[in-house]
């Protein structure tokens, strides 16, 4: 049984708060149960150097975590002088699916950058942000279509999400919390498109390896997973 | 008339959330009208190495933007690899502003930081910190009373507060908001406590100097407000 | 009594010292009593990116203290990688408060840099540094308009200096050394014009708070101080 | 066809050279073909500090690029003042990878790092990176049996390695170099053990989005790869 | 005796290995017996700053030791987050060397940049980058040249090497290794060209300090040394 | 003729003013010509960790130079962020030619740090600065020897001074100011001890290479001029 009373393929309540930033072209607020992030989509002129008139965008994001998201408070990476490599990881994780599903070459000449800071922390922050950073994002381009910018449809080719899945005490379980991730022996993350096309796997083994059909199972629950979670978004932004 | 309509000693809307955070001992997200500050009180065991073995405590404060809780977007200072001299000064202010009613000695050999995020910005983030960061504090204090670790009462001496007044066309206000700050010739942050003592006074000219008169009346105002806003205080902590 | 044996009104021996340096454009070394700055100006064509082909110019200040300029050898700022919070907020206060009396219109499109680098220290650094560095901007702008660059007259709108005030035993006494603002009550920093205007004003209370009333004695102690600072100024420069 | 001209499952001439450090207590240079990585594995006895004192050891990694070691110079990192968000991405899987086959316990409280730098990059450095690591952190457990420190069969748990594989052109290949992986549509890394377990696997679609099916191509591919690795991992230390 | 067994003018054996990489214009893997160095010469097409638009190029260098090419492993300085002083000492000094005998204008309006890398220490490292950055330089004119973008002999004014040269025991020796180099009283480097002018000396008392007659017999073994060398690099390019 | 119209063997105006710091053990202002570096010695308890309980003690140097010091500002090293090569290299000779004539067994287990900080520049601060860091040094044991500490006699086994030579339009001259230094040919510094002794040198040709007949005859010229700044240090501390 999951420390969470969750049943193997049961994801925790899941929400998204669009319009929560006075500033931000496009917001949203997404909670997977305890875990909350804040993403916001900032829209700005200037692209990086590579594709200075170059007539395509970028899509770019950053990731922090508050340094009492945690259980135990965490240094400031503001104050310590440098972004730790799992954050790194992170934001560029983030950045590369989110680019997934747009259309650099419709965007235009811009950047959009999404801002994923945890607010709380309870397992799975990467996959709350990539999952509430496409509803930002989709905010941020329906501002830029209003304004005659943009045509929303032409920029974004799909819906992605991610969610994690994991070996707890041998069985496959989705959307692990912190408890479920400390414990759990392998720790998998996936982001799919709406299609169900896969736009990034990651899965490691945390103690003794997994084999192709435990993987292939956690795969399976986080193709249902990934349904919802669109399904969420969609009726989010409806 | 001011840009928000309000009367010359009106302040804005007011509001303390407390318990905001699963994890800190204490947190308060605290509203000064559309100013909104994430405030976590976190308690650790280590204290700084002066204080090691001293049996006296410490209370410190950090204070961080999100990226986009400003109009334009800014850069995320952990990116940049170093804190402003704005967001170190604003932090040694809100540290200092908060020792000011603890008594370190009562506390013990604990230190408690104060982390101060601004969600979102709209003027006087400095002032919303410091009064929510107290509320924060309390409720880190009361975590840890209920652990018999300490009697706040013995810890605590006395409310702090702060609100910032200024000069707007030539007429005293008080809690500018940013189209206000930003075209206030004389910008004032007041700390004060609740019988009303002065904890820390910044006067700046921004544009021509300021006389001593003008100074006295911002101080009024900023008396009256503080007032307020410790009753205030009490009430979201009651 | 003070440790200093000074009377509560009376300042400590003050000098100016023009023509320091051979190569900046105006220096002079200021002494509070034992505590010594450097001051130079430093005439640049290049303004910073936001006032480019503005017409305007600009007056910035950077402040360092020599390793051994303190009773204890602190730390070289270089070495240790950053400018630490006090340093930055010293030198943006030192900025602030020389562009106070200012015309950046009548400068034109030029940045002047005061360097105020103390070679001793006695506490006061900041004061010292302020009413030094306004007889180096002085001199920059007079060897600016022997070239026919600007008029001082246009561009310097007023005097401008700064002293410490603070309760020493409950007496408000002025222009503290660092015995006497080690065991200060009430710290404050006044940065006034010639004309007696307020530029700036900075009040801390170090142990108890203070009441309005003490503030004003502070302040009256201050502007006596100021008006005197301002004369020997004008003697130096004469 | 394959721009190497490869059949969709050759890999590339692999080679390991053992024992070309001087210093170093394990040591190999390993080839996949133009992708040339020196491996040292180095003894201390330091460990980091949440392992002082738990009897346990630990292995990590680092990663480093020599600059022209590409196609275009890239700047040094040891100049620009910190590691990129890659670097720090590998050489923290390099460490997991190799922590994977390690018993920390038997290897009792000292620390092994495996350095791992580029002299000459033409594609799957990582991948060649955790397989000659692996020779050089052999190496180095079997000088610490010979002097009676270790049971290299006690520590060592089974053997490690890793292959990329990728869709190019829609075709499922192995072992991508520069060239193909440039122009791949997706790009995945497989680290497996010598008994076939999963370690890690990281799939990324660098254009379109894969299926399900494609990704077991490319696992299909990577376990003979890998078997064959071994074998040839076998036949270096035997 | 000395420890390495040679004699006091013997120097290690030396050897040059060019076309080393694949990408660099210009590549050598230079050896003083175990000392190892692998040197890349790349082209960029742009200068530094002052050098833009004056029709004249530029050479420098940059020099790294892999972490364990020493006895003991070094911090990688890329982790530590900056070059130390003795690595900026040495890459301005190789820079230097290979500059005086470049003709900069014939050269043109591009850079290149020499890479220094210590893949293993024993004692001289400075030195062998020199000697062999000297070869990587001459290839990558080589390169040019056939590119018909320079002349390689209006570019290259003269050969350059380096020798260290010390007292040990009492007796001048040549070419020290890392045991030689660690108890020797004192320790000089030369930097010499094929026409035996001097491009640079050092010379640093570790123990006692020398005589003007000590220098003068260090000198004199240098000369013959780099002659050698100089002879060897003519071999080696022929 | 050189620019400063002195003879080839006439150095400029030399002069120490001892005692210049309030809080320094040691302190003096060493003046060559226009060149003037505040030097001062700070006695600290603890020795860096390689010297712990070792019974010896350490000498180390710091240098800096105020932005302005030179002709045009610039960059406080503070503000950005590292120390550069030049310093590096300038602070490490000043060292190790300072420890040259100390016994650190004799010192015992402490640390005195001379900076030496320039306060104006114009040619040859690292030789005055050697030159002047000894007065600081030897004061600095004086105060020492006062409080029974250490002998002078013990611990100071000889003078040490320094001298910059260089051939300017090819006639060797002493002491090198800004115009000259910045067209001589070849430019060398010298530091010996009192006795004569060299402890190190560097020379360095800018433009042709040069001779060893012409390295001799600035070796000449130094070691008379540094006969006469010991004579002048003699006297100094007389």
């Amino acid at each position: 049984m999951r420390p969470s009373k969750r049943q193997p393929d049961e994801m925790r309540a899941i929400s998204f708060e669009r319009g929560v930033s006075k500033h931000a072209e496009g917001s949203c607020l997404v909670k997977f149960g305890d875990t909350h992030v804040l993403c916001t989509a900032s829209l700005e002129e200037r692209v990086p150097p590579w594709l200075r008139n170059s007539g395509k965008g970028w899509v770019t994001a950053e990731y922090g975590m508050l340094p009492r998201s945690t259980g135990d408070r965490m240094r400031r990476e503001a104050s310590s002088g440098k972004q730790g490599g799992r954050t790194l990881e992170i934001q560029r994780l983030i950045g590369r699916s989110l680019r997934a599903v747009v259309d650099l070459q419709a965007l235009g000449e811009v950047q959009i950058t999404v801002d994923c800071d945890v607010i709380q922390a309870d397992g799975g922050t990467r996959t709350a942000a990539i999952t509430g950073g496409f509803v930002a994002l989709y905010d941020c381009l329906k501002w830029m279509e209003t304004r005659q910018m943009v045509s929303v449809q032409k920029v974004l080719k799909d819906h992605v999400a991610a969610i994690s899945c994991g070996l707890y005490n041998g069985t496959p379980v989705i959307d692990l919390d912190y408890d479920e991730d400390s414990s759990a022996d392998t720790d998998a993350n996936f982001i799919m498109t709406g299609k169900g096309g896969i736009v990034e796997v990651q899965g490691t083994a945390e103690g003794e390896p997994f084999s192709e059909e435990q993987f292939a199972a956690l795969m399976g629950l986080a193709k249902n997973g990934i349904a919802r979670l669109v399904n969420l978004q969609k009726m989010a932004i409806a």
